[in-house]
């Protein structure tokens, strides 16, 4: 098979910027509490935009930066952790914003980490079937399942949207490395009519151990040393799992991509978020090697090597 | 690619049979209002059972009625066209209840039609993945979604799951139609905080025009003359929509299977059902090629000819 190209990048954030002080205040935490425990300065929470508008405005933005025609594209895959709505799904009202003719278009809810099986299952349709571009959008609004008096996911959790293009490449480098922990589901839940719910130590433990083997595992399958890869651009979930990651896997911390400080924990839009500012910095050069990786509720996780 | 094939099937309804005469009475309808203007006798609504037991329950029937290994299912998908909760997803559920090892989870929101969308995917990963056997699941728990004041739904709308299991195989024949129309997904929705809403003559035209053609186009694909398909195994939307679909494809009522009689419109759930009566039945021998074909909000529809 074949390998993917990434063509084209966008991201949105909801314009309501939550800043450490807001909980420090309704906590009375000291300054560096959270920063130092997370990683986080400041996160986004939508006030009036849904799910499809966030989404929407990722879109919007991968279109004015980038000249692509987008009624080319022939998979639209939103990947997100709640959909507020059954039908239309979001990626149908994508198709229909952007009045794009022929496209085959799907939402899927894998946890935190659906970015991750979209980007794979677009990597399978670009190669089989008769397809321009395929685009992939992490997207989410935590803030609508969050208590906010709850510091354990209050502080964390922001919103906000991803948005990547996908095209066919001839690049020989393509491996992923998903798995699906249902086992252990009720560590990291979002159900009906509950907010986000989530055992601290439990995720931490999985993050940190469970992700660094599957890492490890992907670079195995391909025979690439960690060395050799030019970002790992994971799920920013916490800068303190991130570190604890590098160092099992021996990345260095400027290899280990991280932007939590600036947005939070946007579950499915992190990584695309991510790899959008890489993109607009300019970071990457032909021929380069990243390693994406998602983990999160389910349990879902997921690492794709994609050479650029 | 190579093909799929069926290796088995299950299904499950709900234990709250609701017959017309629950709604000629409610609505002082005459005794065949309802079954002549939809072909329904009878449809199920769950009391208790949320959507994960609906989909466990047919996964159950599936295994107690076939000799498989569920351990060595690699991929499970659940298509619905409303998910209870957002994390962990119903597959995620499926993979703990049967302690499944080595899988790959999503759920997936395409309409009413991502059954189909489910099995086409589930042909890429059986294609180019070490997987022995997907397991696809159609699941809906209407009844949860619709007013039942609404004549335009209520009458129509049933719960239920089928669950199918799929193996790669040699055979020649796979072919599929799958198309997006996100631009007039608004004749048929289930969003936030509403009952399904249904444009009934919008969505009558719909499927009788766009679903015939879909399926003319995809038999053009293969050039297989509509006589050599065995059964076409269609969405129960409404008895009138599929008589009105035959017509159209030039299909006799044989070839066109029809059991909405005793199950009602369950969305994603109906394909499923009906192809595991077709088997239950003993309907089908080796070499008989069958058309799936689904339909509904998003709008989403798409046909699928597989050799069995």
């Amino acid at each position: 098979m074949n390998s993917i190209k990434i063509v084209a990048s966008g991201m949105y954030l909801p314009n309501k910027k939550i800043e450490n002080d807001y909980f420090n205040k309704k906590f009375n935490l000291d300054d560096e509490w959270i920063y130092q425990r997370t990683g986080i300065k400041e996160r986004y929470w939508s006030e009036k935009e849904n799910l499809t508008q966030i989404s929407i405005m990722s879109v919007r933005d991968l279109i004015q930066k980038n000249n692509v025609d987008i009624k080319k594209v022939g998979l639209i895959i939103v990947a997100s952790s709640n959909f507020e709505d059954g039908m239309p799904g979001v990626s149908f009202n994508i198709q229909k914003e952007f009045n794009i003719p022929n496209c085959i278009c799907m939402d899927i809810l894998a946890g935190c980490s659906g970015y991750i099986n979209g980007i794979d299952i677009a990597r399978k349709y670009l190669e089989t079937e008769e397809i321009e571009y395929a685009l992939i959008i992490g997207a989410e609004r935590t803030s609508k399942y969050i208590d906010k008096e709850d510091l354990n996911t209050a502080i964390l959790l922001g919103d906000g949207a991803g948005a990547t293009l996908l095209q066919k490449s001839n690049n020989k480098i393509y491996e992923k490395n998903i798995e699906s922990i249902g086992q252990q589901g009720d560590i990291l839940t979002s159900k009906e009519n509950c907010n986000i719910y989530m055992d601290g130590k439990k995720v931490y433990k999985f993050a940190t151990s469970r992700v660094a083997e599957n890492i490890n595992s992907l670079l195995k399958k391909q025979n690439i040393d960690i060395s050799k890869i030019k970002y790992i651009i994971p799920h920013q979930s916490n800068s303190r799992i991130l570190n604890s990651i590098a160092q099992k896997i021996g990345a260095t911390q400027e290899q280990m991509y991280n932007n939590i400080c600036k947005v939070g924990n946007t579950f499915n839009a992190s990584i695309p978020i991510a790899l959008n500012e890489i993109i607009e910095k300019k970071m990457l050069e032909n021929s380069d090697i990243i390693l994406l990786v998602g983990y999160g509720g389910g349990l879902n996780l997921g690492s794709i090597l994609i050479e650029i």
